[in-house]
């Protein structure tokens, strides 16, 4: 049978086995190396620290939506990390107090409290510590201390009422700890499973072949090597801009010199945490100074600048099917907004200034 | 039995019976009184000109929410009619673009539609010609004209998509009377019903002794005089300072000519909008300039301004009983947040300046 047509026959369905393979990677063992570098998201971010009572739960939501938290009443937490557009505020980096634009950019509050620390510098070791940061920072939420805003919670009695239950046997329920601790009881139940989860679950049909095909250029790329686990992401500090300096691509305006800031250690400079991905279609711009709007970009610099790749556009487009989808479902039950207590005549009032 | 110890049995029954009276209405006269006043919210506040289709209603809740209907990106509708706080932002004036305060006080969008007009000065006649005015505002939203949010909208493929959906038909859908349309039909869902449309609906236990006490007062004192009907106020336009002028009592800082602003007509001085009355509890401050943050304190102002009486404290007492009844529940649906689609590469960016 090796005559000349049943040559070309074999080339030809050894060429469509290739072709079939590049388009569409075998699916068993596409699972099993994505289930040893991911894992699919839990029901609730746990903490042993922080019990998930419904009531805790609650009243973290109550405050996550609260405006007075600011000193002028024009920003809540969910100004900046809005759970409509999956926890950022899409800006490159954040509106604050006295129209002041910090330096940078809101990370989602979805999925976050599965990340190792908090801030792109990672200065907070879990979302209760984070909590207590914007709430007193002058560019952002701007109230002048914790006791400015745990005596205006303090004014309002359904609050009072509220941390009694919320955390029923501590002789001071209401503290700004327990603000934050609140806050962070509430950012935990802000988990977005998708179809990706589905796919580590065992449902191979929950991505598309293109999906599918992505994802294994996500891992065979060398993303994985920082993006894994169940926020594909969030897990560890990395130097942005292993090949080349991060500005000589990404164009940013100023030099952050990331985790250094935190520790002033030399050899965190330049260090950031790694930023999850899910949803990260919806949570541009790209880069702890959202310098980069657009994901193929994000992509491409990240290929060139982290693994001194360069990527081809078929190969981004690839990938971005993938990172497409990592998009999950925000809890409708955390997007709902609460009815607030109003204030009392005992309450401070917004001030502008 | 004209003795004197009978004499005295009598007017002590009479005495009895007054401060009885007093104390609790005959709900039945009470009930019928109201009735003739006062009309139970509707399920929606239809329009002909903009049918509440559930598909325009969902685009109109989004575009609510949206914060890329202001130039910033920072400021959506919700941001100074937050249904958090019952459609309004509790600060005197709301905070804009820039940090400029407006003028007036933010009034509330629930139950709005049921009012005469729109605005403080009524220069809208409905919350669909309303919704177009802040958008444009420099010191509100600052979009600086209505191609710039169509051009905005447009660029974001899942939007065209809703508008050819809410707008079936129509040869332009998207255009900026449009995007009005859509949050005008949403905002005709956000109807608050409560305790006193079931006293209205023949409950008669629906309000307390107390409250019904206050409702009798709210009645006798006058007050129902302008704020009558289903939304308790927004069904004429009145002189704010009808014995005194207004800024007497509120101490204002600037003095607001009202409906003349929007007229000029001599006639139109001083002229506001007859507020509507529902959930004022949660509405505060008060006043077309949020003077005046007590509720009581703007029971006994109105007495003074609008009908020269001196309300005592008691009186007040009464009122405020009655006031705090009107509290609703602001729909669970409108209060979802939903899902912005992302932008896109065509998408203007936020502008700051």
């Amino acid at each position: 049978m090796t005559t000349k047509r049943g040559m070309l026959l074999a080339a030809g369905l050894s060429l469509a086995g290739l072709v079939l393979w590049a388009a569409a990677p075998a699916d068993g063992p596409l699972l099993t190396r994505a289930k040893a570098l991911f894992q699919p998201l839990p029901k609730a971010q746990e903490s042993a620290a922080n019990p998930l009572r419904p009531v805790r739960v609650e009243l973290g939501k109550m405050l996550y939506y609260e405006p007075r938290l600011s000193k002028s009443g024009v920003f809540s937490c969910n100004s900046c990390h809005n759970l409509a557009t999956y926890g950022v505020d899409n800006g490159a980096t954040s509106m604050g107090h006295k129209w002041t634009l910090g330096p940078r950019n809101a990370p989602t509050t979805l999925n976050a409290a599965s990340h190792v620390s908090q801030f792109w510098d990672g200065r907070a070791k879990d979302v209760e510590e984070q909590a207590k940061g914007p709430v007193l920072n002058p560019k952002e939420m701007a109230s002048p201390h914790g006791r400015f805003v745990v005596e205006r919670i303090a004014s309002i009695p359904e609050y009072v009422d509220l941390f009694q239950k919320a955390f029923a046997g501590e002789v001071h329920p209401l503290t700004y700890d327990n603000v934050a601790k609140a806050i962070g009881a509430f950012e935990r139940t802000l988990v977005t499973p998708g179809r990706f989860d589905k796919f580590l679950g065992g449902d191979l049909g929950a991505l598309t072949a293109e999906e599918k095909a992505g994802l294994d250029l996500f891992i065979e790329t060398g993303c994985v090597a920082c993006h894994m686990g169940p926020a594909v992401g969030g897990g560890m500090y990395q130097k942005f801009g292993v090949y080349k300096p991060f500005q000589t691509l990404t164009r940013s305006k100023t030099v952050d010199n990331g985790r250094f800031e935190a520790t002033r250690a030399e050899a965190d400079r330049f260090l950031f945490k790694v930023p999850g991905l899910r949803n990260v279609a919806n949570t541009y711009p790209y880069f702890h100074d959202g310098s980069v709007w657009g994901l193929g970009e994000a992509v491409k610099d990240m290929g060139e600048l982290q693994l001194d790749k360069k990527l081809t556009e078929a190969e981004i487009k690839s990938i971005l099917s993938f990172l497409r989808s990592l998009t999950g479902e925000v809890p409708r039950e955390a997007r709902t907004l609460p009815l607030l207590p109003p204030s009392t005549e005992k309450t401070s009032r917004p001030e502008y200034d």
